[in-house]
């Protein structure tokens, strides 16, 4: 394999991932291109099993781009999703795009008052602009000050977020995208437990409760991989040496592509 | 006034968009919390008047929080609406729940196909992570190297979404949360182009046709005071000086808040 580390990640989805991913071989009119690894991927993931909408999965290395993936995504990123003669992508945009096409596979993942729905989008949006990018952060931090100021916004970011669950869910008893859009961080924080001192409870006992709870989820569990596989991929962004374009945009303090 | 230069901007809308603000003091059922010189406003604004939807329009200067505002809206941010009881905030929330709460305003905002609907939100989540962090880093970049990295930057960003025009708006002849998502910064593009070698030109001939037609649209043009009060304002972003939540976080190369 070539030099560039990241090309070289375990090729397949393991453990319960890999039972969702047979049962989704078979040809779909919505063709879900994923990475086994990837948090963002899980997202929509999750959501397609939630919804229990009918899709077949293809397994795409992002490091070793193919050339009929670049043709219809030439962003080269998952996930993405061909439907309908379209190629989209962006986690969250796939998300809603899922609940809006398929309002009738129930749970619905949005609240249909848009007002409410306002509400889920505003905390959606906190998670992805005022949460990840410390929980990022805090992973390729390598001097202890700045893995410690990484850690202190990370958990009042943690903590300001916990203080609005409704319970048992974000919005009440609704598992909805709010909480799509954290649990892949959820159930990765043994790397920042294991290596960069965080704690459930070191956020608050709220967000440990919620914690505790939204990674048992079915949908959840059902989209996980063994976690051998895992540490091998944060290896390399735990000692900020990953090449993905993300891992590039925050070591170098610049936009998230 | 105290030494906190934000604090200092001039109060008030003044030339159309002052009239525009004149039009909409009395009370309404939907009360919109503003800052006549924000370009996240000016989404909302936009929306607001291309749909024709009944507001109530309120001035406040997020440098000199307000009492009752900060009651309602913790964060204490502009553009914020008070409605059914509910405050909400944040520019591209507020105008999808514009669009989802009269639907019957017409025109409409974003596609009525869900797929369409994706589409436009990944051009709509393109403008927010790939080119308004170029142009604030432009702005605020004081030496000619990273002035000349960040306009490289942008441009680059700029002909990428010009390529995507369908013309003559971003997904044709419907006016859309495309467009409005970034033409508060076409209409303040003259700040990079007298001070940072910034041209319309200089990105494509396609973007300037785009950026040229846009500009003119009766809610853009309606929701915009004087040039010169803008001056005023972007003069401590030229010099790196202003104290907004935005302009430290750009500074430290920190997440945007």
């Amino acid at each position: 394999m070539s030099g560039v580390p990241d090309q070289n990640i375990h090729p397949v989805a393991t453990g319960l991932a890999a039972k969702t991913v047979e049962k989704h071989q078979g040809q779909q009119p919505l063709v879900f291109y994923a990475g086994w690894f990837c948090p963002f991927v899980q997202r929509t993931w999750i959501t397609l099993e939630e919804k229990g909408i009918p899709y077949q999965y293809v397994e795409v290395n992002p490091y070793k781009k193919e050339k009929h993936f670049l043709e219809i995504n030439p962003k080269g990123l998952v996930p993405a999703i061909e439907y309908k003669g379209k190629a989209l992508y962006e986690s969250l945009v796939l998300s809603e795009l899922l609940e809006e096409e398929f309002p009738n596979h129930t749970p619905n993942v949005l609240p249909k008052d848009p007002v409410e729905r306002a509400y889920a989008r505003i905390w959606i949006d906190y998670v992805a602009k005022s949460i990840l990018p410390w929980n990022m952060r805090l992973i390729q931090a390598q001097e202890a000050d700045k893995q410690k100021d990484a850690l202190d916004e990370l958990n009042k970011a943690l903590r300001t977020f916990a203080e609005k669950i409704k319970g048992p869910y974000f919005l009440g008893e609704q598992f909805s995208l709010v909480d799509i859009a954290i649990v892949p961080w959820v159930v990765r924080d043994y790397i920042i437990t294991e290596n960069r001192g965080f704690s459930r409870e070191g956020v608050s006992p709220k967000w440990k409760q919620y914690a505790d709870l939204v990674e048992k989820r079915d949908s959840v569990l059902n989209t996980q991989s063994d976690k051998e596989y895992y540490a091998e991929i944060y290896g390399r962004y735990l000692r900020d040496e990953a090449q993905s374009e993300l891992a590039k945009a925050i070591r170098a303090g610049k936009p998230i592509p």
